[in-house]
């Protein structure tokens, strides 16, 4: 995982999807001086927010244009960021160029999300190109080690989110468990195929139930990345709407495996958690 | 875990919560022409619904007449089986005769669940009973080793739901896990506070929404107590409810841990998955 910045590498090209992790990248690249190219996905992203960049727009089905581009601009360093929809493989519209390698994609498409990550990055270095994490090219979006607020965990919420982490440990062989809620002494609920925010949303409903009770302080919420997962484009992500679904659900914090978790804007992140009277905290 | 039927032990009296596990039991005893005294829980039990049995009926705060009158009918052996409402420690109405006994119970309701009904047995242990599991009573009220019903697993649902309780092994340590769901190649639900038959509903919701896609022989329920679980006072159930919330989602059947998960009645229950196009079974 090199920095291309770094060593000498040449420029570099962001695929972006949406939401803020790639405007946020871009932010830091351009303000460190890097020349950026921005391929940004149609729908998805918005071609204004990369000042600074040279923003192209290109659809998923125009893989062909995208490396024909990338070639032109001598880019062999690309890091992927942002939200994707969950594309059906008809609705790709792909171009002439890009025909070719549709039964490469077609069967990554049957194998499920992950496969078709990792397809993409094979795909990528099969093409040459060197796949970078974003977190290898701007530590700064990942969750530092120690609190990005004010606020720090209580002794008792330590022990609470060290238990997480070893449970989600414990889950990674079975390749589940990015994120588990500990609260009332025990774990209350545990991340599967519903994501973060689903299983967030069923600790509230459990409280507002009474089925569950949490004191003031009580309830942590864990994140972190399975082992194996591929950093480079599947990194665990929290942004400000998981803080606020924590704080509705009466939750005391959370608690992020540090460099593993990306968080985009640290210092915003901190102020909205200090508002919201929660602890966020990176954990090493 | 004696059987107290079986080594001339003397009368068992039956602490009977809701739902149909305490009926079977009754019957299944009765027809072995056992002498039973029920101590029917008021608001959850039907007093008509255990013939043949010595049926008396009392509230949670009525303890201290439970003592007597087993006392009364010099019973030593005692089973706890059915559900329970969840008291609030308010709403326990103690006659006086049970006063006595309230800061103990105190104690038990301040820590959870759990808690509670490990002190309840060490309560009747110490006042000189002993108290058995329902499974060792009658084993029959448990999974059997196989197919509850004509279905059998195919090679491919086997192979998922022995990775369903390596799963369910590996969560025990953390005191959580009694059920998961596994489809499409993975985990996708694992339970945790919301209960089984919520863990079930949301998987149904993931399909509905197509955030999950299950083919029609895939997707298995598996349930097996935690490491440690009290079997006597805390074993994983199953009934017909669940049956039918596991057809709806789609799941193709379920896997339950042979000999450590109530099924009640076994015939119905595979009779039920037969009729629902479900496989049902039990697993040493």
């Amino acid at each position: 995982m090199t920095q291309p910045a770094g060593d000498g590498a040449g420029p570099l090209a962001l695929l972006a999807g949406g939401g803020d992790f790639p405007v946020e990248l871009t932010r830091i690249l351009v303000g460190r001086g890097e020349s950026l190219f921005v391929a940004a996905l149609e729908g998805v992203a918005d071609p204004v927010s990369f000042p600074g960049a040279d923003v192209r727009m290109l659809r998923l089905g125009q893989v062909g244009s995208l490396l024909d581009e990338l070639q032109r601009r001598s880019i062999r360093d690309v890091v992927m960021l942002g939200g994707l929809p969950r594309p059906s493989f008809g609705a790709l519209r792909p171009e002439l160029a890009t025909l070719k390698y549709l039964p490469y994609f077609a069967r990554a498409f049957r194998g499920g999300d992950d496969h078709l990550l990792s397809r993409v990055v094979r795909f990528f270095e099969h093409h040459g190109f060197r796949v970078h994490g974003p977190a290898d090219i701007a530590p700064e979006l990942a969750a530092p080690v120690g609190p990005l607020g004010t606020r720090q965990a209580t002794e008792a919420q330590r022990e609470l989110f060290l238990r997480g982490f070893s449970l989600l440990d414990a889950l990674s062989p079975f390749d589940v468990g990015q994120a588990a809620i500990l609260a009332d002494h025990r774990v209350v609920a545990i991340e599967a195929a519903e994501g973060t925010d689903a299983m967030i949303e069923r600790v509230a409903d459990l409280v507002a139930r009474r089925r569950l009770r949490l004191d003031k302080r009580d309830g942590v919420l864990v994140k972190a990345p399975k082992t194996g997962q591929d950093l480079r484009v599947d990194m665990p992500a929290i942004g400000p709407q998981t803080l606020h679904n924590v704080a509705q659900a009466g939750l005391a914090g959370i608690a992020l495996k540090a460099g593993q978790v990306l968080v985009g804007d640290r210092a915003g992140l901190g102020r909205l958690a200090d508002e919201l009277g929660l602890f966020i905290e990176g954990v090493a």
